[in-house]
């Protein structure tokens, strides 16, 4: 259960209107996700995570399937319930195959493993690694 | 500073030792890092970890820099300071791009960002979603 | 489902009653939420958990609706569901109107945005921070 | 030691500068913070960054002290060693007291600890606290 | 709802049945937990993750169910739903008492609590806890 | 650096030197550490907590070393620089070996990756470990 209502397209003031056409444009999709209707209850939230979101995960020097990968490993490392499903099922409508499913969840389970040892020991940074 | 001592190479027993000459000819490098010096002190731990980093970072059906990229993602979420710097400076020896760590440090902020948002209002998964 | 069975008033012995009862003089309310109905199986951690929530969420220095947005905003950041859902409902009774909410939300999901920027740069502390 | 190296206002780029006199114009302040020198290395999240930040931060429905003490409560949650420090001088910048100091600490450690009991125990929600 | 199907062994490739049998003959059990099913998907995950589980939870230094409670304890501040159920249920299963599990619940909200007031103030390491 | 200055005995107002007082003979040491120090500039956060560890942390149903071992482990989930020094010396402190800290460190990592794991395919919880 949501701690807000979930607005559906015909319910929505002009102003959010507005903002789910121009996801169903970007994402050719025929209605948006639950993330956007929940959002819409703060329509100035709603558009300004919007148009975030549109801008960062256009393509340019990282293609939209690796930019899934990577928001779905940060969604699996903070544990977010709803951003796993939506950003794993992105990531395999952009042409995610299942063996990259595989090693992406093997790179995140071993980081999530080593992140947990680093921290432990409290592990001193290389001096090599220094670039700032 | 670390909860354990670093061992160094010359002062190391041998199965540590044969961990350390295993991680440099993989790697191509000179002497490895604190993280796996650290480790040394529990040689069971080391041998299972090195393994285990070894066998999901080959490159597969994702390459190399990728891999890496999603490990340094994940290593911020978990907020590892080790683990940011050790797997920036890795993506970067593999290939990754300024223009490139722009979009992938865009891509884990805003993921944050997104997380909290689902998270707080407790969107419910769209039924579009289901894979399992 | 949770990992212990709920203990309600009726089925209560004597020093969860007198736990039970306080809550309920306290906050004027008919009975106590799940939560206490849970940690009632651990008579002391209920007797407890009840006392410091009770002392740290009485009207001080701050009021009460402060603190159960700011009680909102850590359950968000540690992905409580049940803490979200108690403390959002908590805030909204004493007095959080609409675009408070919107507010808090988007101060808080802001404040995870930065918080991967600057943990991912490990941006170093500025001097003029400095209380301690 | 961060992962960029920091931009001073003299070495900078005209549109980080233009960003950067936004800031001190905005905080009324001499110089940036590190944050945004180090962020200065992207130009483009610079830009994004402050701009929402500006937004959201500015007083509203809720005033400036309160977002920063939300946003301080949020950057421990996270442990984000940088926003903890910039966010709490922040907070007491605006007028918290020490008396409102102690009670947002008190009240963001009780948090944790009843997210852990909540979490541990997988208490359901209560129907009570619906809205959604 | 799970982002991957369940594998039923009859349903498994010979390489899956073999871990499966191993974990049934290990543990003494008629069929393998739900998460065993889902990394079976993956079947060199599924190997890999069972040996590493089965190298780690055999008793050593530590018995088992000090091992399980340990596990239980991450699993909550990782907030991990699925590890909560199925290590509480392993350390009752390996003879934790109501009383032990009331302690351990004790002393991890406990600790929730004072690392939020160890970040929040950013208290500096005594120099006497120093080992490495 | 902390965000409050430490509070020597010598310095401290009597109620602060009461429970300091009451630290060093309970723990029977010539000082207390410096996570009590930051705390009494907020006396009464100061009394409360200390009576709160105090009481969990006593041996019951658990050994003090496996409740120290329980803490450093959420510690290090939680990433609390400091209560990972502090934990850790306290379990080396009440007896913990070498080879337990190995076992120790090899559990809450372990955990860690399969927490990621049964996180990540949003693993069904199995009906059998239903006790609630």
């Amino acid at each position: 259960m949501a701690t807000v209502p979930l607005v559906r397209y015909e319910d929505a003031p002009r102003d959010v209107k507005e903002v789910f056409d121009d996801i169903k444009r970007t994402r050719d999709v025929e209605d948006v996700n639950n993330f956007w209707k929940a959002l819409a209850n703060q329509p100035e939230t709603l558009k300004r995570t919007w148009e975030l979101v549109r801008e960062v995960m256009r393509p340019g020097a990282l293609d939209e399937m690796t930019k899934e990968m990577i928001y779905a490993a940060v969604s699996i490392a903070n544990n977010c319930e709803y951003c796993i499903h939506s950003h794993t099922a992105a990531a395999f409508n952009r042409g995610m195959t299942e063996s990259q499913y595989q090693e992406l969840l093997a790179v995140v389970s071993t980081a999530h493993l080593t992140n947990a040892l680093a921290n432990g020991f409290k592990v001193p940074v290389d001096e090599r690694f220094k670039r700032g």
